[in-house]
């Protein structure tokens, strides 16, 4: 058990890394933690209500610690401009997919304060955040409740601002991971760095434990993630294929095919890893809308591309480390890792 | 010393990359090799009778085996509508800089076959390539001459094709290494593997050796790609501030504070990472030339930028490690790597 593992309240160094938006479930978060490993919820999209159905959910399945984890976000108005530009994109797929040219408009994402209220409320043992950076008066909040904080960082100076605000961990996100990117600090295209060159930087910068994130898929990786200096690492895309994620079916038979992966803004708005499609390809030379008015644009697109198995135009975020996947149980997954990693 | 430092000749299993266009030097890859390590000399750029002379300067100062380093181009004839919106985006740069509006014509790039003859010629203990891939006949040319071929791959198809051909040992260049994208098959864009991604899953593809680049700065990396299942590894950016190498002063100072790098095909055409600047934010929006006209386009404004050291026109390489350099003679760097990764 390393330092950071007995922060968290956890037996091992290894988190399931949240994925909000389906590949994440309460039953893929329980099994990790009552496998030892940090579970994590990705509870970005849902309202304070859905949050706390969502961890209740864990709790009937776990009395081990697990972890919520939220978007830091500062949203921007819609923009029509935007929406003029991305409509035209969208209705080739759309019509391919059966539904009218146009969406009906979608419901705002909730507020993040009340969202945060929810989990002061919940009181997991572990919070986590990404997108942004949160206040010292949330830290505090959040403290007040015994409440354990992992923020996101992608470049040295991100782990600064971490740092100085208060968290405990930092989860160093390196270019290698699926989904959305942490960056909030600078440009997406400069804090890109891959895992490998990160986390050896952010050791180095902070004092705080550092948890690595981003292609890490088998216990060599983790040996070598903890070789750099990492506390603990992360895994997501290599939990996906656990019968308990909430990962569509032709996305996890894509995962072990997926050498190609791109960092997109097609599906939310915000940069994010996926398997290159035709969604990804389309918005190479268009621009998307902000997020999260792109991920409002899109739903009913994703929605339908998913259900339908439509690999060409679904959201499929992966990481780097994709074509590594292997299908099982989450405790068995993770004893596997501790297995090859000699843990 | 593990099976592949033992099949190249030397006692570590680590290699001083190639750095073609200045910083690599007869002296450093001498210092490297006289220190267990494989010292290497990037010769793409050079003619053969400079190639031979650069050679014998490191015969002058090494008995131990080295490697040479070419590029294996398929160049494009010149393209003058990409001359045309190349020369306006130089144009005010190179006012800065005190030169004539327009380059002068730079010749043509050697052609990679003379090169090769020249290295065959020469018989050094080893010979690696990037940019492309050689055929059968150049690697029986090469084993006739108990030459060791290193292939350079960002990805596992590129694995699998240098595989193939029949190299002995695959450089796997992960997203975070320096300078040229070694990209022979497919887009540059979704060849940017991070190394702790790509080295694993090249691992699992291959049997032959895989040396581990990119990112690598200190003994924790180095034990971390072994963990990975590397059989040895590459550093450059690392070489980069020993007083042997041939770096601009103010390149070198520049690499400490390097956090925000870019793959550019500002420089040369060809994508490369470096570190930002004026030149890379400029062909942002502007297309590059191909390699290697680009690279002739701007060779006077290059020459002219780093000689007056004017940081925001050079061209800089640099890893996504390069924070993380240390300014010592390549022997004590060498030596430094082995005690911290307790080879």
């Amino acid at each position: 058990m390393t330092a950071v593992s007995s922060a968290l309240g956890v037996a091992l160094p290894i988190a399931q890394a949240p994925m909000a938006g389906g590949p994440d479930t309460p039953a893929l978060a329980a099994a990790a933690s009552n496998a030892g490993a940090l579970g994590s919820i990705g509870c970005g999209y849902l309202s304070p209500a859905q949050i706390e159905a969502r961890a209740a959910e864990v709790r009937q399945l776990t009395a081990r610690p697990f972890a919520i984890n939220l978007f830091v976000r500062r949203d921007e108005p819609d923009d029509p401009v935007a929406e003029a530009h991305v409509l035209p994109v969208l209705r080739p797929f759309r019509r391919e997919l059966g539904l009218p040219d146009d969406p009906a408009p979608a419901p705002q994402l909730p507020a993040f304060e009340a969202q945060l209220a929810a989990v002061l409320r919940i009181q997991p043992a572990v919070f986590s955040f990404t997108f942004g950076i949160v206040t010292r008066e949330h830290v505090a909040a959040l403290h007040a409740r015994s409440i354990t904080i992992i923020g996101t960082a992608t470049t040295a100076d991100e782990a600064d601002a971490l740092a100085e605000v208060g968290v405990d961990a930092i989860c160093a996100q390196g270019a290698e991971a699926g989904g959305h990117r942490g960056t909030f600090l600078g440009r997406f295209e400069d804090a890109l760095i891959g895992t490998l060159a990160l986390v050896p930087q952010l050791v180095r910068r902070t004092k705080l434990p550092v948890i690595a994130a981003g292609g890490i898929m088998d216990g060599r990786a983790i040996r070598a993630a903890l070789e750099l200096g990492a506390s603990a690492v992360q895994l997501g895309t290599a939990f996906m294929t656990c019968p308990e994620a909430g990962t569509a079916m032709a996305h996890r038979e894509a995962l072990a095919h997926a050498h190609q992966t791109v960092v997109t803004r097609a599906f939310s708005g915000r940069c994010a890893r996926a398997i290159r499609n035709r969604m990804t390809d389309a918005f190479e030379t268009v621009a998307a809308a902000a997020f999260p008015q792109q991920q409002r644009l899109t739903a009913q697109l994703r929605a339908a591309a998913s259900s339908s198995g439509r690999t060409d135009l679904m959201q499929m975020w992966a990481g780097q480390g994709a074509p590594l996947v292997r299908a099982m149980p989450a405790a068995e997954l993770v004893q596997t890792l501790v297995r090859e990693a000699g843990l």
